[in-house]
């Protein structure tokens, strides 16, 4: 038992105030778990970047503590920054088989995969990890494998849920294990970190088995093609087209970089299951009459770069859509991809196919537990404390409102921020400082290099485009030797622009003119003198502030 | 009556397969008029670009055969291009009261309002328009005096619905006039133009007297400040917010230029009725207690500039959210926004208020109507012909479906696209040709001077950013004088980057040497070894493709 003293802190590095980049560290004396690695994706400010880590600095700083990263599962925004992580502080994982199969494929890719020491676990096992025991719970998420953790602490046991819903028909038959939420809330939980996403919505998440009816229904009566596109590590959906081909006698192929690696894995795995014969390459649709083929392709969240989008614009070399095609988007677009699946629709119907979407038929339930489910574990858990986790403020702040509901004391609540300490003893729980935390910017090769000042420019860039001045100037007399030269781009297209771009060359000279007629010779000041005069002269003439880079030479 | 060989023709300039900037042209023999000159907003990749708006080469094209602009409601994708057009083509505009109230409002910020020839109508009237006459008729929309059109012409009457929806119960007490359609439809419609927003909806949209019922609940029981974001267009809306406010005895505020431009604008022409002593200026919040304040402002769409998402971020000049508010977003995001509404709520929550928004409470309605609305439309006209306007294609497309459903024979539905020429003699319709149309960007002060190499510089930009490499030449003899010298912005942050310079340097230095060594000097040349050699480095040591710009200069 933990001495009055002492304390055990919980520190969210990313998933708070966000969606995505989930990381939790606890923290015990000189020990440290770290609950889930993952990366998010850009906003739409975030030009030119392509995903988000969580800052890691707290954890380099306590580099000899840290004893595991325990992964709940495999999807990007709770595996995804591992590669980047694990580059800087190598430690053991811990996973579920397919969990830990995801992370392989990843880390084969950065070519560091014998580089980590990788450790499987089912649900029930029980890990030592230093002074904290793990337990692994089973639940249900739209991927398979997925798990609860419950963390055993000198101070009491903590509960993660990670993301999670409650399907009663879950499609590999063994549902959430409720007996032991149940149990260990008989016997007492110190805090519960819960996923906050569907928070907002009342009732209930529909059976992931739901939507397999669905797909027999929309399979039943039809003679053309079929093509499904839904998330590649949606391994259950995959498997409920799967069923649905096979009572119809369709073969499957798959398309898209992700969906092949992911099918494969979770073929080889056990986690998908393909009758012999029935998986055909997708090199030989046309060995096949077009009522015995489905394609399980990536592209449902209208991604340009995606396999449907490519066969909707005839960009994918291995098929094109014809006329009569069934297309079934299998997913919800995620905020921020509205516009870019109604462009896929658009074009899908365009070439004749005809396309059933989430409006049109329900062909997609979610992964996570909504209000009813939500309270379902809270009053199960009956936890001392609770921390809502994985959501939005608006999340947070409901999930919060929840558990008051449910009769926790608002005290006992604590919606933080990525990078607060909360700090419990065996008397309480406060919020007790912060530690560094943020996003880390990924940019090719680059990691962290592109911050604010490189963003706005882009932005800047983005708006208006650029106008390089260039000038030459006599090293001995500061005279203007020759220039001003000027190079536009973004801006307006120069060939039906020459006016006003010989506007500026005259503003340009005037201005130098003037800086000559004053003996002003510092560098600085004539660019400014540059800057100024241009910036005026081009927003009266187009109401438009490119940016303007002014460069002198010197010979 | 016409004769057998003569044509009526229906060119749709804007408005299909898009949402926005709804135009169509109606032309027979020396004569056309045109329905609704509207605007849309650019998509992601029309990056920098404010507005885009129809090609109107064609009409230009036929500059005196224009008799008319004819408007069927003030909303910017009907009305937001008139400016512009009406630069190149001075046209007479018909249009009810409200509509040419906010016509008048966009002229006089163009500085253009008395050179324009405005004829205010009432639904009801006649208009005879050369060889047309257009009768206005009474419709509900999510703005006031919206009006359908009945075109009379010498091959029989059309019917454009302009933006609709079915509403019983509506705000100003008039209901859309079911029995002139009714009728219409006895005496027989050549041709239904029909909005699509909504067709892919079953059921019917409510009636926005629903809003109102809301409003009033969430009104009864509150103490602390109210503050009710909307489209400053909606005034049934903001009509409804001033009752509710009335009967709980609270004063109403209006916050956001557009939403102060629309309530004078409005409160002027009759349409919104505000009890004497109970509008208030926003400078005078504070002279009375929080439960006697309502504040209707803009910002619904989480525009960053607006008034509301200026309160959630502080930078609001007259007022500050504070903890307790209740703030009642009572819009439905338009794709494409849903994350910055996300971000604003957030906002708000983190500032203490209590926000109310459409998953929570009914605050909002559509102004377009579903397909039982949509079928009792087609049912009354009984068109001959049936073209779906106002819509993506997939829109369309359903629309179309649902026309057949009603027994209606697929040949005489026409799905077209922007430009085609849809041509109605005495025994067919068939389309017969096209005519310029697309998008025009406007930027700034510029009207069509941004095209797709502006477009993909400012992508490119926008992306990696660039880098500048400056070289000085000697006239004589072709030698380098002075640099390279480099300039990059929205690539890498320079000062940590230095060694990533100096190497570009080194890698610009021996790509010039090598020209030299084989006395190359065609500046061409130079400049692509430089782009070719910089780009192999920068993208080895970085991943990234910034955009590279060699400027010769020669002394």
């Amino acid at each position: 038992m933990a001495k009055k003293d002492e304390k055990l802190k919980i520190i969210p590095l990313g998933g708070l105030n966000e969606i995505g980049k989930n990381m939790t560290v606890f923290e015990y004396k000189n020990e440290i778990i770290v609950v889930d690695c993952g990366l998010s994706f850009p906003e739409d400010e975030m030009l030119g970047i392509d995903v988000v880590i969580p800052d890691i600095t707290y954890l380099l700083k306590n580099r000899e503590k840290v004893k595991a990263i325990v992964l709940t599962h495999g999807h990007e925004d709770h595996i995804g920054a591992l590669p980047y992580a694990l580059k800087k502080i190598n430690v053991p994982l811990y996973g579920t088989k397919l969990t830990l199969g995801l992370v392989e494929n990843k880390l084969r890719e950065h070519r560091m995969l014998g580089d980590v020491n990788m450790n499987i676990v089912k649900p029930g096992d029980i890990r030592n990890l230093g002074v904290f025991s793990v337990e692994f719970i089973k639940t249900s998420h739209s991927i398979p494998d997925a798990v609860s953790l419950a963390i055993d602490t000198p101070l009491g046991k903590i509960i993660h849920t990670g993301d999670f819903k409650i399907d009663y028909t879950p499609i590999d038959g063994d549902i959430i294990n409720l007996h032991r939420f149940a149990q260990l809330g008989s016997e007492g939980v110190l805090a519960l970190l819960a996923d906050s996403t569907n928070v907002e919505r009342p009732g209930y998440t529909m059976s992931e088995r739901t939507v397999g009816e669905t797909f027999e229904n929309l399979f039943k009566n039809v003679d053309s093609r079929i093509i499904v596109a839904t998330f590649a590590s949606n391994v259950h959906r995959i498997q409920q087209v799967i069923n649905a081909a096979y009572t119809f006698n369709r073969k499957v192929a798959f398309s898209g970089r992700s969906m092949v690696n992911v099918a494969n894995a979770a073929m080889e795995l056990g986690y998908l299951n393909v009758p012999d014969g029935m998986h055909i390459d997708i090199n030989d649709l046309n060995r096949y009459p077009d009522n015995e083929i489905v394609v399980i392709t990536t592209g449902s969240q209208g991604e340009p770069m995606a396999a449907l989008s490519r066969m909707a614009s005839s960009e994918h070399r291995k098929m094109d859509i014809q006329p009569g095609d069934m297309v079934i988007i299998s997913a919800t677009p995620i905020p921020g991809n509205e516009i870019k699946v109604s462009n896929v629709i658009n074009l899908l119907f365009e070439k004749g196919a005809n396309v059933i979407y989430e409006s049109l038929a329900d062909v997609h339930v979610s992964g996570h537990a909504c209000q009813e489910e939500l309270k379902l574990i809270h009053s199960l858990v009956k936890p001392k404390y609770f921390i809502p986790v994985h959501g939005e403020y608006r999340h947070l702040r409901h999930h919060a409102s929840l558990a008051e509901s449910l009769g926790m004391s608002r005290e006992n609540i604590f919606v933080a921020n990525n990078g607060k300490i909360i700090e419990i003893t065996s008397d309480e729980a406060r919020i007790s400082g912060s530690v560094d935390s943020g996003n880390i910017l990924v940019d090719g090769l680059g990691v962290g290099d592109v911050g604010n000042i490189v963003l706005r420019d882009r932005k800047h860039l983005s708006e208006d485009g650029l106008m390089v001045v260039v000038v030459t100037i006599s090293k001995e007399d500061g005279k203007v030797m020759s220039g001003p030269d000027i190079v536009s781009r973004g801006f307006v297209y120069v060939r039906e622009s020459e006016d006003l771009i010989d506007g500026a060359k005259i503003v340009v000279r005037e201005a130098l003119k003037k800086c000559e007629d004053n003996n002003i010779k510092e560098w600085a000041v004539l660019k400014s003198a540059i800057k100024d005069s241009l910036k005026g002269y081009l927003y009266e003439r187009t109401k438009r502030r490119p940016m303007i880079l002014p460069i002198i030479m010197e010979v």
